[in-house]
């Protein structure tokens, strides 16, 4: 274990040159073909057997250690997203409105750079490592599902990831047994009214009228239905009905995100929608149509899987607290692998300790710390040594 | 017609007299026992044929002049209302809790007077005068379906009646070709949610929630259906939801009340409502009871009878105004007679024009001038003659 | 007066000639400058005075009598709208986008017939004839309170115009004392929430929220606060809050129209639109910005001019009904020519009796039966020539 | 220990003998004077120390062991509720309305057989055992904090204590680290709009119409403004706004309860619903009364005491389960201990296994199995004891 922390020392250097390197030429989710290339090529020269357009974009690498065991996949997202960057960092997107403004630049970086260290050790590994570098994570419907279908879980026994994280400090580990991100769904609704000139209402069914008192029924989705011990969000964040300042609107359009952690919950909030809608149609007789489309399924870490990785990541170099973490509303596409394999996501954190305060996700001045990958790099390499060696029946200390 | 305004010159005292007689005696809808007495008591004294307990306590008294002719029938309701009187007159309601607040005990004192000065002109009168006097015009179903059924317009050719009003200066006659007082409507609404603890909405369907969409929701009829060019009012008056403050509500009631001048929009909200109600308990799954209960129809006046008594009061003395009035979204059952036969009900104007503001009608302090009793008597007097002798086929001047 | 109807007759093809012309060159509000310059040739050919370039496109043209007498104005407007037509007509509109589809080049040729045929009886004209062609009433400002500010009313003691109207029959002129045609205004509101994600309300104040509120809201204005007797209309037509499926929306924008009759009334509408729009953003501590345009002010008829042109026209050829009409809550620029003097404007049936079902105004179908232009003109004549004559004090038969 | 549960199991008898005693004998918060005299009794009976009317009706009784130790307190409430009791147990309440509905009689039981147990083993008693009897538990302010204002905790170390559950089947106990039940909080907010006839809207301020935009207004509180990952309810469940049927309300009432599990979004909720509350005046020019009355904090138990306890109750006998609870909305002032003391508070599961379905507690038919207070005694015995000899320092197993 000493020995992969100090080989990863010794390629930090590298896995933030690459890291720059890719956060220079990001590309768009399903678009990211030179990423993929660059991939692939830099495994083709560690001599992993490496497999390209997996679903896509995907490319998976293996590394088959000289003694027998299971297989451990560990996975990196590497598209990018439609923003435009507003850092000043020398190494800045020079692709207009695209930028790495979430991180997974570092998290193939990562992959790579401990690729390269595990490739050294090659005569030690005890199993088979998987690679498994993921295009399309910030797209619905992603890029998991489609490696997924393609093969990439095939044979593997447990999977590992992580995401840097700019709300956590340096140093933090963030785990969770259970949901640790929520099912991120989309809803469409279109009220068909009637429209008709602004001075005769009593001549239309004003879709308008109709919209805005769906917006406030749909509070109470939350508000009335839900336990209160539960998290659910329904947000309306679209709403359209363009008309000249005198003409009743025909048609309105609705569309809005949900959020739930628990299947049962997200199948009811997605039947209560469609009955308020019904409802308050009918209140003023007009029709409607309604979509409910689910997006990434809720995030569910393995307990065992989960807890052996928090307590393993106690004891490496630059892991400062292991902290069990709230979960988040947003949605990750991690979720399709943990429904087929064992395993567990967590969350590095990646805020240089001297920022007051670090830019969100998806911001357009996000950046990061990059001592955060070589954390990252070593948690995962501890993860898939100890568990080729011991699965998660480690000793653990007992309060994590 | 001169002989008629100086006979009744001579017996306004009289008049006073026996509206005080009455303001002090006031008797509750349906209730009017004495009144009636009183007023059967005076017809006979005069002389008319009087018949008592007409649908109630309706009374009718007949003049038959000596020459023949039409039948017109004059009206006057003598119920009071239950209110407690709050003003200083000498003669104010001995009887704890009720009051003539709104003129009825000033009506029938018209009535009266002008019923001794026809009979004391007996010789002159072509044809039959119809002494109407109705109780119960203060709460529906009211006393003039009742008194219609019990046969009060047989042989009646029109009918006039006026209504003291404390809004109209003394010495102005309102009058309206067409719908003049509103159709005064109920509903009753009955929300069935599902109770259950103020700390456990999802357990429940909370009716007071769906009470509040559907106040909402009913304010879009009056302003998004009906056309604007229209009156009508949707008034929820009464809600009920009486629990502890941990209690979420079983059930709520609303209580309401609708206007309206036109059949097919009274028609149309009536529906209307149940859709809104329909749909809100939709949206919360809930169920309801919903009730609607026609008051009085709207009080829709006669053309020709409207416009001969608008042109006729011209010329009586102690009128100095005779305007088209604005209609009113109260309710009067007068309504039932002008369904059945010709006719008008206009209003006398009876503020003391010294008074800087009058009370409103069913006010604790309501009060009128007086003098408009003598007005009402001559305006009412001449009418009758004047029918009698040409019908509505008067020479009147063209500005009316 | 025969005279006149006789000569009208004569020119009746051209009127219908001159308004096909018209109809298929339309132009814009405020660009119409090919029709003034047509119309000023017109007048110039018969020998009339002539002012161009009024207020804007403006065309005042005067015919002065061989008799002194007052000044009449005859207002005819000639601006077409941005509505691509449907019809098959063999003169259908050569301007691509572009159609009379509200009447006005039937104004423009029933005036011009006119002018013709009156300038033929110059020796017997009481008086001085403006014509008075106005561009752009269509489009606010509009054309009228430029040509006012530009000196087209100096002189003239009163104004008569009239719309063809397809929604009454030919043969029907309709009048009405006092408010005819609404005033019309528009609202612009911007709610100024706080954007961010979906998934995070509580981060957020969410406009759209905010803005369903507001629709809510509003309906009471109307529903609660303006005398039920009173005509007003609060509608919320356009309603924007453009964002992704998942992004809190920052800001909404509602668009509006305001429909009223009377001054107070409006005044109390714009300020109580802001209320509404106050309350309704400290609820959510967001701000807003309200602006509230007035349109054109509420058409206001003369009473003496209108019951004066009510009561001829029962004697004009062709007229078979002359109604008290129902006021439009549709607005028109007339109304600044009323502020300024006396007159009246009414409507003029053109809808072919044997048509099913008339195509409303504004409608790319729209259509109209010529001959309506042929009574239009000769009661705007008969009304010219019996003004100059006797003013307003005419022998009107009752019933009008 | 197993000295503990075999003395135990000999009082068992006579507990159940006790519990049933007090079921038939009733008594209302700060009312329950006889099951305060019923206690002392009992204690003194034992040779206990013992202080009443403590706070009120609270009884405090002190056993001192024969060895030194910590001082470890054991709460029990004894107040029933206004309930009319609907079982058919022979032991049914006598006092007319009042019953036992929530366990508390079983409390109380289970406490006086554990005293009478613990007294038996004062020589190996190595502390002070504070039995602290509370009255009014259901009924804020409640009587813990009286109590502690009069001393109760006075050198108290820590205080631990049941709620029997008829939700939880008989073996299961409940714990949780942390909120383990809700802050019950209640609002009252008076709307004072402007009265008027029902016909007659514009001259008044509806506070029906007022009353229902609030409602609907509230529910953004929890669906917008609370962070989902948060638990928080705002219920409206009492609203009244009496009125005759044709009588726009003056005013309407509304009462409510929020429940929460953390002060600041408590205090947020308070605020939040007055700005609500002001901003839907506004929107209608009324005014407002709003008053927020906390009930009970958030109960929240200490980290070491809970898993101590947890871990403990696993090898008492009759336990079957040791579970993490959800928190529940619900309020209980043993809150006020916890703020002063360490401890926990935990369930004790008390629905027979037999049962289909368990009634609610405050049901008129609630009822719980007996042997639930057995367990009760086991485990609040368990604790004292062995908390005098380790204090929270004891072996727990990993996987509580």
């Amino acid at each position: 274990m000493e020995q992969l922390f100090n080989k990863l020392d010794e390629v930090y250097e590298e896995i933030v040159a690459i890291r720059r390197h890719l956060h220079q030429h990001p590309e768009l989710s399903f678009e990211e073909t030179n990423t993929a290339n660059y991939i692939a090529t830099y495994h083709e020269e560690l001599g992993h057997q490496v497999r390209t357009g997996v679903g896509g974009n995907g490319v998976l690498a293996y590394l088959k250690g000289d003694k027998p065991g299971p297989t451990v996949a560990l996975r990196a997202d590497f598209d990018a997203l439609p923003i435009q960057e507003q850092t000043d960092v020398p190494f800045k997107s020079v692709n207009e409105g695209v930028m790495h403004a979430c991180g997974h630049d570092g998290h193939t970086a990562t992959l790579l750079g401990l690729a390269k260290v595990l490739n050294s050790m090659k005569s030690e590994i005890e199993g088979t490592v998987v690679f498994l570098h993921q295009h399309a994570e910030e797209l619905p419907p992603g890029g998991a599902i489609a490696m997924i279908e393609d093969g990439c879980l095939e044979g593997v026994d447990v999977i590992f990831g992580t995401h840097l994280q700019a709300q956590k400090t340096l140093g933090e580990i963030g785990y969770r047994v259970g949901p640790l991100q929520a099912a991120p769904d989309r809803f469409d609704i279109t009220i068909q009214g009637k429209g008709g000139h602004g001075a005769a209402p009593h001549e239309t069914k004003d879709s308008i009228v109709i919209g805005g008192q769906l917006i406030g029924n749909l509070q109470q989705i939350v508000s009335r239905r839900v336990d209160p011990l539960e998290s659910a969000v329904v947000s309306v964040c679209n709403f359209e009905a363009k008309n000249p300042y005198n003409v009743i609107a025909d048609t309105a359009t609705l569309t809005g995100t949900v959020r739930t952690f628990k299947e049962d919950i997200r199948t009811f909030i997605e039947q209560e929608i469609e009955r308020v809608v019904k409802g308050t149609c009918l209140v003023s007789d007009a029709s409607y149509e309604y979509t409910y489309t689910r997006g990434y399924p809720t995030t569910v870490n393995h307990k065992e899987e989960t807890e052996f990785v928090a307590g393993l990541a106690k004891s490496v170099p630059g892991v400062e607290a292991v902290n069990e973490t709230e979960p988040i509303m947003g949605g990750e596409d991690f979720s399709y692998y943990l429904q087929k394999v064992k395993g567990t996501f967590f969350f590095t954190g990646a805020r240089n300790p001297e920022w007051e305060e670090a830019y969100p996700h998806h911001h357009p001045k996000f950046d990061l710390d990059e001592r955060a990958l070589l954390i990252a790099a070593k948690v995962l390499g501890a993860a898939t040594l100890q568990y080729m060696k011991t699965g998660t029946k480690v000793e653990v200390s007992a309060e994590v």
